[in-house]
């Protein structure tokens, strides 16, 4: 089978933890113990998230005095590709002896005519003083919008259309690599009318980016892996419960937009609905478990069991 | 044929230049334009040096108040591998449409037992007083050392002995990809007793990998790119001149120690002893008149003339 993992950027770098590369570098070990297994009997790719790592580099950059402009989101992005891509070829290296491993820098197309760039939304970077955030937003072209008692920079999110390198990892995979890519959602790219790509600053969700993919590479399987163990349906709500198995429809008739769960849930149906596959959503720590049809939230086309793993009902 | 370039780090951040990403990426695409003709015609693997990159790097991070211990040296290469990597990806792939390019992370194993790391030389990062730079020593284990006036962290330069990637890279242009690989020599690595690599705090040079990389993929030709035309004879004295052709033999009768052209030499000397291919030292701009043999110091196996290119002796 060929499964995709997203692997979530809190994963490797826990609420209130130091961002010190020993704490994340220990964190993509235990990740990497969980995920291998998956690597023995199967192809793999491999994405991740770099919220937080983006966060800590663009507080850098932003108060670097070499620097006449803080290094953009495009650049940053590519940093910590860099930084968790070797942590993850390392510590996949070092579970999977004799295996080829393939971490690799790429970049995920995005419309200009994407609406989220008209309405940027997502908070990054530091939180200003209003007339502070107004004066940068002067200097520097961002927008600025207030997030509760401070301001701070947003930028959109627009939807990805396509890893650039979709090609360049269907061959690595082919050849029995297994890929660690698409990191932060992949670098944004636009392309210009006469085909030239070049960065813009935005975000990406990491998890549509690895459906998208998924999707492309034509993945038997789609897990998104976070730190919650299922889906839950009426999250904090006294009669709150998870989700064992679900359809697309199941679950789009519900509202997840409330938690972080809203992006996975789209990501996961997506792929779903695209490729009449399976996808599901979970912990790490479950990656074979949820493989196998024991742990996480799995979705399926309506009526469809006995998919990839063991998909039968489960008590 | 199958060529392997080696590009400086200051070709893409010259000397007195801002480090803005603006600079380092317009720079990069003119280093693309003078290399991307080599990949129309040839199998190119293309290496690039860090060493203005990291030290920005390695300056935020020693800044961060979020961090308990600035990012190791491991850390910070594999972030500037991220960064130029992009760059060079972006502009690759907008210079030769339809052609596949990989940016990969990679590895460059050290031996722990490398003598460098007993008397370690490179220095790297701020410039301290005295007494500072000896609490930070206390604190973090640093080898500290005075740099003219002021006191710097010294690290070890071992000798690299091996891409770890290798196969990868192999593999990647067997399938016609253009492969950018070994930023800042790679990721320093050891290997432990049992095969499990690490990071170790060092400094590889990036031309000595570039010649072992190029060696193991059986290379036609080594290119290292900089910023002189030449290798000088005499370099600084009156009677100073150019090297046009010359053997492993006439160079290592020289001394070249004194500027930074001792480690090119070294490491295209290297080259052409083990292989008994060509290697050439000159200005990335003049990439394709140093294939043809009408530029650059173009090094041979003692009385080979007509290798690769047009290699008759120039006026």
């Amino acid at each position: 089978m060929r499964i995709v993992a997203a692997l979530g950027g809190n994963a490797l770098l826990r609420r209130g933890e130091k961002p010190d590369a020993s704490v994340q570098a220990a964190n993509v070990v235990r990740a990497v113990a969980a995920l291998a297994p998956l690597a023995e009997e199967h192809e793999l790719v491999l994405t991740h998230g770099n919220g937080p790592q983006v966060g800590v580099l663009a507080l850098q950059s932003a108060s670097d005095p070499q620097l006449t402009t803080p290094y953009p989101f495009d650049v940053l992005g590519a940093q910590t590709q860099g930084m968790i891509g070797y942590w993850l070829l390392q510590a996949l290296q070092n579970t999977l002896p004799g295996r080829q491993v393939a971490a690799i820098i790429n970049q995920t197309l995005v419309s200009a005519a994407d609406p989220a760039f008209g309405n940027p939304t997502k908070f990054i970077g530091e939180v200003y003083e209003e007339q502070r955030a107004k004066e940068l937003a002067e200097q520097r072209g961002w927008t600025v919008k207030a997030d509760g008692a401070g301001w701070r920079r947003v930028v959109g999110s627009p939807r990805p259309q396509r890893v650039v390198e979709t090609r360049l990892i269907r061959l690595l995979l082919g050849s029995g690599a297994v890929v660690v890519c698409a990191g932060g959602g992949g670098v944004p790219v636009i392309r210009d009318e006469t085909g030239r790509l070049s960065g813009v600053e935005a975000v990406v969700d990491k998890d549509l980016t690895t459906s998208v993919l998924a999707e492309a590479l034509d993945a038997d399987v789609l897990m998104i892996l976070t730190d919650v163990p299922h889906v839950l349906r009426r999250y904090g709500q006294p009669d709150e419960e998870p989700v064992l198995r679900a359809t697309p429809a199941s679950l789009q008739a519900e509202d997840f937009a409330a938690g972080s769960m809203g992006p996975k849930v789209d990501a996961a149906c997506r792929f779903v609905e695209v490729t009449g596959d399976m996808a599901a959503i979970g912990r790490m720590e479950d990656a074979v478990a949820i493989l196998e049809g024991r742990a996480g939230t799995i979705i399926t086309p309506r009526g469809k069991y006995g998919g990839p793993g063991d998909l039968s009902p489960r008590h």
